[in-house]
């Protein structure tokens, strides 16, 4: 490949000046309405990264899905509200001409040698060599290589799935190294819960979402490109809105990320 | 009962200007460092609630603990990011003597009638009443009557669990009704996993806590003082932090809340 990779792109940030910084939407990231959520998740991640005084790596986020962002430049304006002498508390605002479009909370944290446990293990399943590739027609989705293990999006004629749970493998189709901006995107490539159990497509949209990052930058890099695995399921469906679960690992069963979100649908 | 119930108390805010209101902590609250995250979580939600520009009802709450509270009063500065139609994103910010200790985004919004479904079911579990007391020796775990259904707090010579599950069932000590308020405080109800799972005390503390409400207030009211019962489980440990996820339901199976934090800990 030549060029910058289309991921690198989209986390572009110019500085305006020492709280501000300017991005611009890329076309290979739209979704339904507006970009992906996990790549407005990942840029406003990214410019806590840029920061010289950030301390640590990250911990945990939270977007705020609070308007669609329209094609074209954002401005994110960051705030350290608190630092700490090992972690470091950020507020984020995204905004198109003075209009916010996107809230976020970040966490930062240095990272220490304890003692260590994965408890919520890898399910079982097949390697994704021998599985097709398939995924939601929407344009973003073509950024990755996705290999649905159960519950692949449905189609025309699809019946209601009892069960909100899919199971897939994912890489970046350009096999871009993983980091912990890739890993936020990642983490929101679940389609919502609410068009498997319906069997069909309904508008819905994330409201907020949150993502604990397990693994440290070292682990993160030994992964290189390689797929990971995701599983998301729903907990509750109702008055208009459901939660979503889900957890992504390595394909060597490390527990990369938690993630979380609330998502409003119609119908 | 006569006066006001103790976790009023503790909610109860006066008006500084437009945007800021002044609380204070209360003895009976206390935790091991400052007020229990649970009563703060509690008392920003409060405090949108308060804000005669509100719209809705709460949807997702995210608390992010930079820094203890000290004894004693607190300002809470709310900013609604946006609002639109049907929803309405709230930035938060706790501080004393310009001093921030604590931030936090919530969601509101309108509920409406919708296809429903319960899907992540409460465990099958003995009822309360034939249960006993117990909980951990902290001031504020008397606001509450806890019984243990499953791996109580750690006492001296406890074996380290390999699960890091508790199932509890949880009222208010005086039986005050539930609302939004006291469920965004139960929903943070749970020890820290890293204390079973090790099998003894360690020093540990909640970074982010987010919380998913499930329910809409008529469904609270119909509740009153009753037990609801909470789950919690830890999904990894690593680094110097783990994050745990509960579901909270109503004793008839009803899902209340989806809620999730990372935490901090020693050793």
């Amino acid at each position: 490949m030549t060029g910058i990779h289309s991921f690198d792109n989209a986390l572009d940030l110019q500085p305006i000046d020492a709280t501000r910084m300017r991005g611009r939407t890329q076309p290979d990231w739209a979704n339904m309405v507006g970009p992906f959520g996990g790549i407005t998740a990942a840029t406003l991640l990214h410019a806590v990264e840029l920061r010289p005084d950030r301390i640590g790596e990250p911990l945990a986020l939270t977007v705020n899905f609070a308007a669609p962002i329209t094609d074209g430049e954002f401005d994110i304006s960051l705030k350290p509200a608190r630092t700490n002498r090992t972690n470091q508390h950020w507020i984020a605002e995204l905004s198109q001409d003075g209009d916010v479009k996107t809230t976020a909370t970040m966490v930062f944290g240095i990272r220490r040698d304890t003692w260590s446990d994965d408890e919520t293990q890898m399910p079982d399943v097949p390697q994704p060599e021998g599985l097709s590739v398939s995924g939601p027609p929407l344009v973003w989705v073509k950024q990755y290589d996705t290999r649905y293990v159960e519950n692949p999006f449905p189609t025309e004629g699809s019946a209601p799935s009892p069960s909100s749970r899919t199971t897939l493998w994912v890489r970046d189709a350009g096999q871009r190294g993983l980091d912990f901006a890739a890993l936020a995107a990642m983490s929101d490539i679940f389609y919502p819960r609410v068009f498997l159990r319906r069997g069909e497509f309904t508008p819905a949209g994330t409201i907020s979402l949150t993502t604990y990052f397990h693994a440290n930058g070292q682990e993160l890099e030994k992964l290189g490109g390689d797929f990971v695995l995701g599983s998301a399921h729903a907990n509750r469906f109702a008055d208009g809105y459901f939660d979503q679960s889900a957890h992504v690992w390595s394909r060597d069963g490390a527990l990369l990320t938690s993630t979380h979100q609330i998502v409003y649908f119609k119908g």
